[in-house]
Parts: C-alpha cells; structure tokens; sequence
C-alpha cells in the first residue's frame, strides 16, 4: 500500500511539498496518495493577496498579511528556486526586486506545470488532528469553510505548513482602549493611501515597521515615529521619521514614550510580530516558539522529535524562503519514503541541540545569514534537490543588507546576479520610491 | 451517575444554562457535572467589551462586535430577567436604555450571585466536538487559547451557546479591493470619534447600520450613507443621512448607486450581519441558516432534531434577548434531565413545521413581535421559569418601534415600565443625542 500523505496548507511550503513529490515521480518513483488541505480558494499562502482584514468572506482568519504596493524585501536571487529559475518563468532578466504579483506568478508557474493541483482541495480548513499511538495514524478532520461540510482523513504522514506570518501578535499598552484614531495590526495593513498627511505610529523594529513605514513615507504621510522595546532599527531615515523607545501610555491621541518624549498621532499599526499558532493541533504536536531560526524539538527544523511522521515546513524565521521551502520538502519526502534513514531519538535531540547552542550564540545580522545557509545547506546535501552556490547568495544577503544601511529608499534599485544561471538581473524601469503601479502588467510592460 | 453536561460559551445563553441548572439544584435537584467552556478571559459573550478587533491578543478571533458608546437599542424592561430584577441588582429605578456596560455589570451580577464561576473554563475554546452514535457520547477537543495546552473531555448532553453575531458576513462589491479609505465591518467597529468631519459610507440596512451610522452622526460626521440591499430603513434622518439603494461599484474614492446616483467616501462601514458558524462542530451538529426568528431543524428551537443530547441556545434572531436564553435554558435543563419528555421525531418535526410555516408568513415587524412573544410563551410555560406578562413586554415592543420611527435620535429618551416589578423607569439625566460618557460610573451617579 502506497503511504497516506495530509499536507495542511499551500502556501509556498506546501507546494514545495507537492513539487517534491512530483519530481520523484518523474524520476520513476510510486506517488503516495496526497491530500492538502488550503482554506483559501486559491494557493500562494502569503503571496495570495486579499482586500480581507481580520476575518475573510467565509467566516475564517485572514490569512495573508500582504499588502498593496508589497515589494520584495530581500533580493529574488536569494529565494531562486534552484529546480525552476526566474530565467526559465519569465523567459528574460527581470530586476532584483519584484512586486508581489509577480513574484505569486513565479510560483504558480513551477506547480501549474506540475500538474499538483488535483491534489490540493481548496476552500478546505483543517480543525482538528488526532494521532493513534497504536495505529500510527492520523486522524484529520477538515471542513468545507463554505459549505461547513466535514470529512475526516486518515493518513500515515503528516506536513504541516501553515505559515506563522499571519496571527498578529497583538500586546496590550496602557490607555490603547481608548485611543480614538485607527489601531491595527500590520496583518490588517492593505495600502498607505490614506495615511496621506498623516501622523503614525508604529510600534516594532522589524521587516513590517520598517516597511509600512516607508510605504506610508513614500504615500504622503506627514510623519512616521518608530517606537522600539529593543533596539532602534538606525537606519538612515528620511527626515519625517524618528525613532523611539517604546510606548508607556497612551492618553487620548497622545503617545507617552519611555524616554519622556511623547507626540500626537492619527493612527497606530502594531508591528509587533505573529504568533506560532496552531488551533488544530493537541499540544503534543505543536511547536511553541517565538520568530527564530531554529525553533526548537525539529530535527534538522522539520521532523517532529516526538513522531516522526509528523513534519513541518517553514517553521523557522527567513532569510532564505522559497528555497529553504524546496529544500525542508526535499529532505521530508525522502524521509516519508525511507529513503533518508531517520537516527536514533538521542541522535536527533544532540543534533537539534547542535543547532540551538549555535542558534544562542549569534551576534548580529550577517551571522545569522551564515547560520542559515549551512542549515539549508545541509538539507540540500541529503537530498537530490540541485545544488547551486549557497556561498554566494549568502553574500548577496550581506551586501543586500550593506546597502539598506546605506539608503533605506533606494536599496531596491540594486540589481544582483543569479547564484544558479548566472543571470544579471535588469534595472526596473522604475525607481521603488517612484513605482506607484505594482501591478504584473506595469511591472512587465513599462 | 449524574449526567456530564458540556456547555460551549458563556456569553447570556451560556450564563443562563448555568443559572438554570444552579435555580433547580436550589430546590434540592440534583447538580450534573457542568463544564463551560469560554475562549475570552471572561464571561458576558458580546457584552464584554474589547478593543481589539480581528485577531484578539490569544491569537483567536475577537468574539465582541460591541463598541464605545453603544448603548442598549431596546428597552431593557424588554430582556429583564423574571428572577432577577433590574430592582433587585440595583436597588432603584435606573433608565429604560443604559449603556453596554450597565446592563454587563447586570448580567454578570445574576450569576457572580449564583456561585457560578466555578464551572468556566475562561481561555478555553472548543476546537472540535464528536459524536459517537454507539455510546451516546460527546468527544470535546478544547485548548488552551494562551498556552495552546489541550484536553479531551466527554459529555452525555451538549450546549451549543457560541452566539452568531460574531462572525462577519463579508459580500463582495466591484473595485472594493482598491478602495483606499478604511473599510471594516460593523464587527470591528469601536468608535465613531475619528470619523469627525468624514464621509461615511455604511451598506445593510438593519440595527448595526442604523446605530452606527446614527453614533457617527453625534459624533461629528459630515455625512452617513446606508445602502441597502432589500428596502431603505425610512426613518426621519438627519437632514445629513440619505439612504440608497445598493454599492454596484467602487472606483477610487466614489462609491456608485444602482439608482444611478454616486458619492466620494472617507470610510466604508459593512453593517451586512453575521454568519452562524461553528467551526467546531461536524456538518451533522451544525445550523445552517440565516439569521431568522426560528432556524429550522431545532425542537421548540433549542433541541437538535437528529440528536437530542444536543441543544442550542439564542440560535434565533432576537427581539426578546435575556430572558428569552433564559425561557431556552430551562426548557433545556428539563429535558436534559427527563422532566420534560421529547416527544417523537416525527412530532417534533411536525413542530417544527408549524412553526417555520407560521415564521414564512409573518409580515412586518409587528407579526415577528408576536412570533418570538409566542414563542417564548410556550417554552416558559412548560418549565418553572416564573412567568411574567408577556402581552405587556409584546406592546413595549411595538411602542419602541413606534418610537423609533417618530424619532431615531430621541427613542431612548423614553421611559417604560417593567412587566416584572412594575417600576417605572427614570429618564436618565442626559438624553442620549448629548450623552458622551458611556460608563457605568456617569450613569448612575450623574
Ligand atoms: C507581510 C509579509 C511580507 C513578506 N514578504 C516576503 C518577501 O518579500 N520575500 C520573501 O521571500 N518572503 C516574504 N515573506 C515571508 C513568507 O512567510 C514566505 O514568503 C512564505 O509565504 C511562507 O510560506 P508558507 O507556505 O510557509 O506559509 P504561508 O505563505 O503563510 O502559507 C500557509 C498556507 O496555509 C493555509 N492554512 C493555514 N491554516 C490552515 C488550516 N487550518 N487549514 C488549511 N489551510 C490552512 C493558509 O491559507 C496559507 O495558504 C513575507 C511575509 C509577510 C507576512
Ligand atoms: C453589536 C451588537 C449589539 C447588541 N446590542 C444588544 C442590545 O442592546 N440589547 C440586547 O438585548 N441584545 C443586543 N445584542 C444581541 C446579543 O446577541 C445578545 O444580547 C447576547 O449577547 C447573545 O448571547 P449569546 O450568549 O447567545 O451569544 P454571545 O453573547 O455572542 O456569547 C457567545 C460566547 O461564546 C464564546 N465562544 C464562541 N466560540 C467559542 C468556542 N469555540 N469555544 C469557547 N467559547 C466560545 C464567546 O467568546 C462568547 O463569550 C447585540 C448584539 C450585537 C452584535
Ligand atoms: N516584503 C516586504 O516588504 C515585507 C514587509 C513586511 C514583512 N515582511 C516579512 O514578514 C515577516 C514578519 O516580519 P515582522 O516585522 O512582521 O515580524 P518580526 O520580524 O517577527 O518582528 C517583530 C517585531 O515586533 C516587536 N515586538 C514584539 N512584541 C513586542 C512588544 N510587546 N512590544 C513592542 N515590540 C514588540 C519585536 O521587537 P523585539 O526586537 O524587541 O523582539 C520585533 O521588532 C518577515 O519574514 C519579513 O521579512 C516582508
Ligand atoms: N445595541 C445596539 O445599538 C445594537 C447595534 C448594532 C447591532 N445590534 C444587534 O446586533 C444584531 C445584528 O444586527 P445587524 O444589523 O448587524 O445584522 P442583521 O440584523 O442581521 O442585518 C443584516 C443587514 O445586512 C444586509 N445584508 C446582508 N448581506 C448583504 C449584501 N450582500 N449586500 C447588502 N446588504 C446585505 C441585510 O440586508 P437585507 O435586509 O437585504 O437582508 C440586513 O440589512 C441584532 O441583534 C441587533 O439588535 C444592536
């Protein structure tokens, strides 16, 4: 009997799933019987955007947190799938920084020549995941959010990857409840439009602080003020954005700061991270973790230390992306079909703890890029994914940075070379801080 | 072996099962095992107020659509409770129309006076529910929604008290997706205060759009647009409320009428309800219905048809609302524990039908009054919940709506009398059109 799959979710972790196993069935290998499970109507994860906020138009949780005017924020070279190259989509050198739309199409391109759609049921939530100890089974129960028809499936492995950019992570501050201006999070972000003449504030020092910030910098807004609980961002910031430590008190439209400073704000956007969250899972299987890059009780970040049948792709905090994605698909399909011998419980804890004490030792941004590829790396070697120079989009990643330190509004003007066909990517017709259509078309077309 | 009793929510339906099962064991009955299950940190259901909206801050769906300023919009002699007065909770006479706050501190008064406490589970949503045919029994998944920690537990009867005025219902409208002011449903609506000076647009037609927008209104707005689907509202608005006819189209900022008409808009309120949704339950468990005075397929609407360990409770639409969960909680309760006898499938269905044909036929607001009159006759007529006059609260009724179509700005102004105690209410010491400070504190001290 062929092995029962259940993949939860098609976002890009689980179409790498898919594109997995249909590479091993070109090469002549059985396909077990796949089930995924997407609650969306289309697949994409993150990249399917929708003009839904909090709860979407059949009653489930929004799930992607994309926006409007979303560019990619790190180079497309570094998130290249090695099996399928922007070259051979695109069928031209594009620029290094795609709007959302084409990278969604870049995507959909690789599994809609897969033929993996027959395996995916849309509009499909799963609620709940029993495992039998006994039977070595699982037991998922999935339910149509549209219909609210339920089924249960059984299935001897299990992928988890639902993706952990999409429950906000929502804290309290003190007086927020009366606050009389907009209050959301950058999951229900949409467009900066009105944000013109503006004042917002932000709270958080990541990815999402920084670039709704400057989307709203870039739309007319009067001034962005960036409020930190670690450490401030410093980049070199236009002149209507400042930085600050984090909010005490909020009294009417005023914002308390702890450094006594304070200022009056029309809208608040809590871009304050997502929570790993998996209201389908009993304890026993779900990881509890904040945003790292190595959550633990993963051996090698994707097999479950306490079943190994159980899996999960894009756990972990991203530098690289789409191709960690292949790479976690790669290395779980051969362990599903015995191909990748799994070590001893003891092995696998000594391995995961390897990579946490490694994890606890990091100091900064380029090490943690290091700590990365080596950990893709590794997967690649096990598997039979191409091999392509990790080296250099590990550099790429260090100069990419360097060059937002250098000019936070032009960083997505540079253009990078393709660590896989050698490509040189083409300047977008463009400047970012000027592209106010970010539409496939324009974007293509000029 | 006492009965094992699973009750999910504790909002009023769900308190009122606790009071009732506490009201019988006060006579001496004797106490099944009760387990209540309430995801939010406290009971009230829609009556405790939070400012988030969406995502809450466990990562779950914020149950609450009430907000700031949201005062009751009938008459509370309407919902009083037959065995607890408003009197008796608070000593006086008080107004017919307080704010959310007050009647939460009634509600909550009843049972934190019932030594009820004691059986919620506050933090614990229910994932999913079995039934298994064989052993009569329910299988309840539940977690812990801030430590994700989750357990199975096994009821004998279950009670389905999740509300179904929290899950938007989200149409589509052409262009909707680039609208670039705010748009949100009534279920994330707050407050009214930033909408000062602003066009606002709001489409339904019902009590959402009508007080929201009426909210905006006293808060400043420089217009409110409602666009209904099936008929306008027709009350005497303000000369800066219009109403039309349904959204066709959205372009940038204009919104265009299927009157031919068009306006440019700040912000878009969706006042378009709810969906019943339970997301834990299998589709055999589940309502499937619009929000109507009697869904089909529950006995005396609160007894699942196909299983009659399985009730529902405030399932319908609601013009009674506290006691008519109460009237459904008793009958409930005696059921549960064999004091009524459940007639056969085929009288029930019968019963059932008498009662949809009776609903298919009503016509006006008036009939629908008499409807939910009669229905909640029955239901306390076949328990000890102490009757009450209910022709009288019937008439309140039709006076409210009367009043309301007199004047929509001034029918909480008015003053009725109970049909419990006979009190007459006090006019509050500000009319509602000048009243903003909606706390429990402003209220009763002036
Ligand atoms: C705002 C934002 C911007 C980003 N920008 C970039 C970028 O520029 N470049 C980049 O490389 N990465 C970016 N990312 C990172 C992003 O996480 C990855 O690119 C990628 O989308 C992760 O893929 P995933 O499949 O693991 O998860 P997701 O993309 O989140 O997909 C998970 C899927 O699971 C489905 N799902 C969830 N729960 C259930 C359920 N119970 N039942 C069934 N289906 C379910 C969801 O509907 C979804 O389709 C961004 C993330 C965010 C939040
Ligand atoms: C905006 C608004 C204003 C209203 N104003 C009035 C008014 O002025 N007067 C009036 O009489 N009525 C009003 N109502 C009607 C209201 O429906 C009732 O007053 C009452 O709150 C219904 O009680 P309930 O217990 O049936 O549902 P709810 O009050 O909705 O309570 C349901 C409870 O179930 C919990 N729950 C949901 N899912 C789960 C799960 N999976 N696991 C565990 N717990 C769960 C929720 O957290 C919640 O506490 C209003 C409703 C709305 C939406
Ligand atoms: N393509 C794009 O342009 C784009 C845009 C946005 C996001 N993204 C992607 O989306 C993902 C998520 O990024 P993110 O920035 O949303 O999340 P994140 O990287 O996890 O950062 C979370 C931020 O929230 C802060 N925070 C958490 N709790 C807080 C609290 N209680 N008070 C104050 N601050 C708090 C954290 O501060 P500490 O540092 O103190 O922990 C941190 O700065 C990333 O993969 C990113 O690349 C991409
Ligand atoms: N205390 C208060 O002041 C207060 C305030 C707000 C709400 N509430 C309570 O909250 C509950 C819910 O009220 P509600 O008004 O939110 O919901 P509701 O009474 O169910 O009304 C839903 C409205 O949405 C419209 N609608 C649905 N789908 C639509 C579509 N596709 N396009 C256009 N319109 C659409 C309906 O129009 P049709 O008529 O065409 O079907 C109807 O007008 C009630 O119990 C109410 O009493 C109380």
């Amino acid at each position: 009997m062929s092995i029962r799959v259940g993949i939860i979710g098609a976002g890009p972790s689980g179409m790498a799933q898919l594109r997995a196993f249909e590479a091993a069935r070109k090469q002549g290998a059985a396909m077990p019987e796949i089930t995924c499970f997407e609650k969306q109507s289309d697949w994409g994860g993150q990249w399917n955007y929708s003009w839904h906020t909090g709860i979407d138009g059949a009653g489930e949780s929004a799930h992607s947190s994309m926006y409007r005017h979303l560019w990619s924020n790190g180079p497309k070279e570094c998130l290249e799938f090695a099996d399928y190259t922007f070259d051979e989509h695109f069928g031209r050198p594009i620029s290094s920084f795609p709007p959302r739309a084409v990278l969604f199409d870049y995507i959909s391109g690789r599994v809609e020549k897969s033929d993996v759609r027959k395996y995916v049921r849309f509009n499909t939530a799963v609620r709940w995941v029993n495992y039998d100890e006994a039977t070595e089974v699982f037991t998922v129960e999935s339910q149509n959010v549209k219909t609210g028809a339920s089924e249960t499936h059984v299935f001897d492995k299990l992928v988890v990857s639902t993706g952990h950019f999409s429950v906000p992570n929502i804290p309290e501050f003190e007086g927020i409840n009366t606050f009389p201006g907009e209050i959301m999070h950058a999951h229900d972000f949409r467009g900066a439009e009105r944000f013109a003449g503006k004042d917002l504030l932000m709270i958080g020092s990541s990815y999402s602080a920084e670039d709704i910030g400057m989307q709203a910098h870039k739309m007319g807004a009067a001034s962005v003020t960036l409020s930190y609980r670690s450490s401030p961002m410093g980049y070199d910031w236009p002149s209507s954005t400042v930085e600050r430590p984090l909010v005490t008190l909020f009294e009417g439209r005023t914002a308390q700061f702890s450094d006594g400073t304070s200022g009056e704000f029309d809208a608040v956007i809590l871009c304050t991270g997502y929570l790993h969250k998996y209201p389908f899972l009993p304890s026993t299987m779900t990881i509890s973790s904040s945003n790292v890059l190595y959550p633990g009780n993963l051996y090698k970040g994707v097999v479950w230390q306490q079943n190994t049948n159980l899996f999960y792709l894009g756990a972990q905090d991203q530098y690289y992306t789409f191709n960690m994605f292949d790479a976690q698909a790669w290395f779980a399909r051969d362990v599903m079909v015995g191909k990748i011998e799994i070590p001893t419980a003891e092995d696998r804890s000594a391995d995961i703890s390897r990579w946490l004490e490694r994890q606890n030792a990091l100091k900064g941004h380029d090490e943690e890029s290091d700590f990365q590829t080596d950990y893709v790396r590794e997967l690649i070697n096990a598997t039979d994914y191409p091999e392509f120079d990790l080296d250099s989009v590990n550099a790429l990643f260090k100069d990419w940075m360097r060059h937002k330190s250098e000019d936070i509004l032009g960083y997505r003007d540079q253009t990078h070379r393709s660590a896989i066909t050698g490509t040189m990517s083409e300047p977008h017709h463009t400047r970012w801080i000027n592209a106010m259509d970010d539409s496939l078309e324009r974007y293509l077309n000029g």
